[in-house]
């Protein structure tokens, strides 16, 4: 499954070694027009805008598109666009073409394909996510069509008393604004259910929570209750219409008008080399000593992936609403 | 959308205080045998063993098996079974029918259809889940098959100094063991993430976590790491291939062979009433004294519902396995 | 797969000589009014007015509704019913328990599940398109809020010097009127290929046309041009676009607002018997005297069958529509 | 919906005069060995053997792979491919900017999207059967992994007393050979309605027969049924399960073994021109004098879509085959 969505769906491919990454895009509302200053901004967020926490990689992120725009306006038709990939030490990872890394998925994709592209992490390096950066930028111009917008923001620590190379996790808050009430579905498809689907399918997620999250266990039911806010005259404010939000905007599975606040939580990447750190296809012990380059905070990156993800599931939600109830006919 | 899973497909339906709540279950394989004895176990764990801290609606919850069953081996049609609503004070909503109560879903689903079943929750209640117990239990046979299981426990704490009558959530921690290397997708589609839709789909679930979860954001790549488990000389230990299993048994979005673990987090039962509570349909602040009967902590009775999902999630996967990569064919 | 649908999606179960027939439809506008004598009419029409060419099986058709209707209004979730089988004859079928009829689906459903029920021809009989039937009748009161409705027609001839118990096939022709320009996909999704898969999923179904069908091989392409309709002031008109319908109403999968035109073929009921009528298990011939009831001509009755698949596959991108485009939205 | 397959999915995109067409396989197995020269005898193929019937636009139709292959080998991971747009002449498509031609998808295209590509047919030109083949080719494979064929040929008859420039139409039929008994499913899913949808997939089609179509309107079911194949002591003759063929291997929507027969009829290309040939986004009339190439008869170059379309159908039913039911399993 390298699909994601229902009425607006990417699909992504590529290799992190390979010739390109891309994606197509089935489902974009015909006549958008296409931000490209937007998905510049949004690709220069996921390189990293300051590089001393940030992988050495660098790629230029120069996309082609291919089809579904014309113009600079979207047809309708499925918007493909591919980024080569360049600056690539394939050799860096001639070491591991028999044997796996720990904390690493090389041995899961083995299992699961009896084959894999070793170079790199092949598809399941974080390049993979230079696609949905892209899909979700446009996800967000379609957003910004009903006037929603998305906004994510990191915020990381390093763990205390740390060697100067470690690497460490972090936490990013994300707020989906201007979505009206209605949005989502009950039982399955619930937006809440969706948002975590989508960011932990991102690399590293290792948790998810609504609103307050955990908190929420501390709380009673009365404590946690979101009441209902009313001005002076007992009328209900449309513009806020709880008063605390601990709920994250959605109840039952659909928006209730308020912002939709949620968080995901990531694990550090992994770094373990040296003695024991990898398990060779013979099924015994192999030291190596791995090149490759990572972030010492890819966290730091992630904000406009957690959007990009976040976006998708929004466009993909608004533009697969079901014909509209009576009542909102009127 | 009310129906979860690609291959093995469950579909739920009913009101609370309809007519009965019931499920269709598509793709179920041929020839298993059905062991209405752990439905019935599974079904009275969800009732609640102790009553002390659970509604006092107490559902007979008597099935009606429809299709897809014969003498008591599946036919590989569709399963479609029904549980009557019985035991129902409709009454004792009828001041919700033009209001909607805070921290429900009342609001929500009015602005999603225009129109809703203000009894006993109608769709939005809990009671739905009786369904998703049975196709769980289903969906455990299918696991039983493979040498797979499925178990769950909660975690709650009433906070400190609490009225008598207030209400609070909890945890449910989760595992499934038995489960292969190499179960699940990489980029979209993964292990963690559909668990993940899977949680975020129970009603007033509102965090989840695979394996340590936050914890790992206080560590460094280094710690998180799953160390390879070999033995003096070398060799790996297939039982227990990783030395920790910080990641909860996922890896790239694919099993790793070790238990999958995660966690989900409830909210309490919203239970706010008197003033204010309400918002009426004319917009205006309403006071209503609520009847109906709550769970003083109905998160004792959601292991069994998180076990029912997470065998959905894996029976799912199981059935959809691709054709055998050709390594694993030798 | 059991279901039919996208957005209006219906999942239909139950073996002829089970419980019951039943379906669930998922994704039906919230607030339609359900017209329960549209449904008992088609119901009968699917009986059999006349009884002279169907078979003696004599069904009450008693729908029991269990869920997403209140009031006589549809409350957005899942709508479930079923019909009860009654006149049941299940030791005409003992002999078919461990042989194979020719000509029937006994044979390759043994072959796809390892296990069937055989009684009546289990989840393969004709009994099954009751359930198509009471769901197609509420996608027509989708249909009918677009002011779009469908209907079909049988045609048929008996063949020359026919014994007096022979069967024999036919032609149905159905029209689906008042559909807009515009509905429809390109590639894959296009009305007209819906319109194919939901005819050949009708049992007996061998053979699809659109429009004038295998006339068009016997054409020019001047010929087979359906030209544009204008007035003596050279405007199109608006009411008939354009001058003759060759093409059935759809041009590149899509709807031109002209009526949607496709006929369906069948072949005649298969009914074999005596000598080395059967494929025993044991893979060895079997003369079998098999009792059950047929029909003489079962195609009188599937004109509604028809309509209910059309309608199902019309109401099924009425609601999934993609966001209007700009040119409608002005 | 650009998207053919559940299973083994096909992804297609492009616009005739765009950048490229190009697709991409999800859920092909890995390990798969990449056959080079049959892609490029299938695209030589559908580029046509012998110039004098088809059109004068020649691709070289060299494919760029982007994705899921490694020396020759696919990674189980999606394979995107594109094959850039050379020779187009945009220009003589200049006066179809603002008006629709007859008999075309210009005017369809337009009420559903609002906006089209008009350049060349743009998305609904017959080029995007480039990408079909493509992924046809690869399904293919797949098909030879399980000893599945698949072969179709073309049945054309020029009009009598036809003006030299005179395009025609034709009949395509194709065989499926080596499908073992037991593919496909019942109700929906049904192998030949997933052909018929498949086949009328192809622009042009018009209509679709499964074994002898038509004529078994003009059977009795006595005639019409495939009688079991025994020799003289009685046994199922396993190589031909049946004496005749009629159904065309399918039964109840399920292969019983024999080979899989259908045809799909073409009406010709629309060649109107001249006076009143288009209508003009005015609603007005207009004479166009329209440029571009077609062919003269295309059906001789469809055998290889229609083969491409049914290696499509079969390899997305053979990878995801339900858990094998037991009595296979023995």
């Amino acid at each position: 499954m390298n699909t994601f969505g229902n009425t607006f769906r990417f699909t992504s491919f590529g290799e992190s070694h390979g010739v390109a990454m891309g994606g197509v895009i089935d489902g974009c509302p015909a006549g958008l027009v296409i931000d490209y200053a937007l998905i510049d901004r949004d690709l220069a967020r996921r390189r990293g805008a300051d590089g001393t926490l940030t992988t050495a990689r660098c790629e230029a992120d120069k996309i082609e598109w291919l089809s579904g725009i014309k113009d600079g306006i979207a047809l309708g038709t499925p918007i493909s666009f591919i980024i080569r990939n360049g600056d690539v030490h394939s050799e860096d990872y001639d070491a591991l073409s028999d044997c796996y890394r720990a904390g690493h998925a090389d041995y899961t994709y083995q299992k699961r394909y009896g084959i894999r592209d070793h170079r790199g992490g092949g598809r399941a390096s974080g390049r993979e996510t230079v696609a949905r950066v892209v899909a979700g930028a446009i996800a967000k111009m379609v957003l910004a069509q009903h006037s929603v917008s998305v906004s994510a923001t990191a915020q990381t620590l390093p763990p205390s008393e740390m060697e100067e190379e470690e690497t460490y996790g972090g936490r990013v808050e994300c707020v989906v604004t201007g979505l009206p009430a209605g949005v989502g579905n009950p039982i399955f498809g619930r937006l809440n259910a969706m948002l975590a689907y989508a960011m932990m399918s991102i690399p590293s997620a290792i948790g998810f929570e609504m609103g307050i999250g955990s908190k929420a266990m501390a709380m009673t039911g009365r404590e946690y209750a979101d009441a209902w806010h009313f001005d002076d005259a007992g009328n209900a404010v449309k513009e806020q219409i709880t008063e605390t939000n601990h709920c994250g905007g959605v109840q039952g599975g659909i928006s209730n008008g308020m912002p939709v606040v949620f968080s995901v939580m990531f694990h550090p990447v992994v770094t373990q080399m040296g003695e024991n750190c990898c398990l060779g296809a013979d099924g015994k012990a192999r030291d190596v000593v791995i090149g490759g380059r990572h972030d010492r905070c890819h966290v730091m990156r992630l904000p406009v992936v957690v959007e990009a993800m976040a976006a998708l599931v929004v466009a993909d939600l608004l533009c697969g609403r079901p014909t509209v109830c009576f009542e909102e006919e009127k």
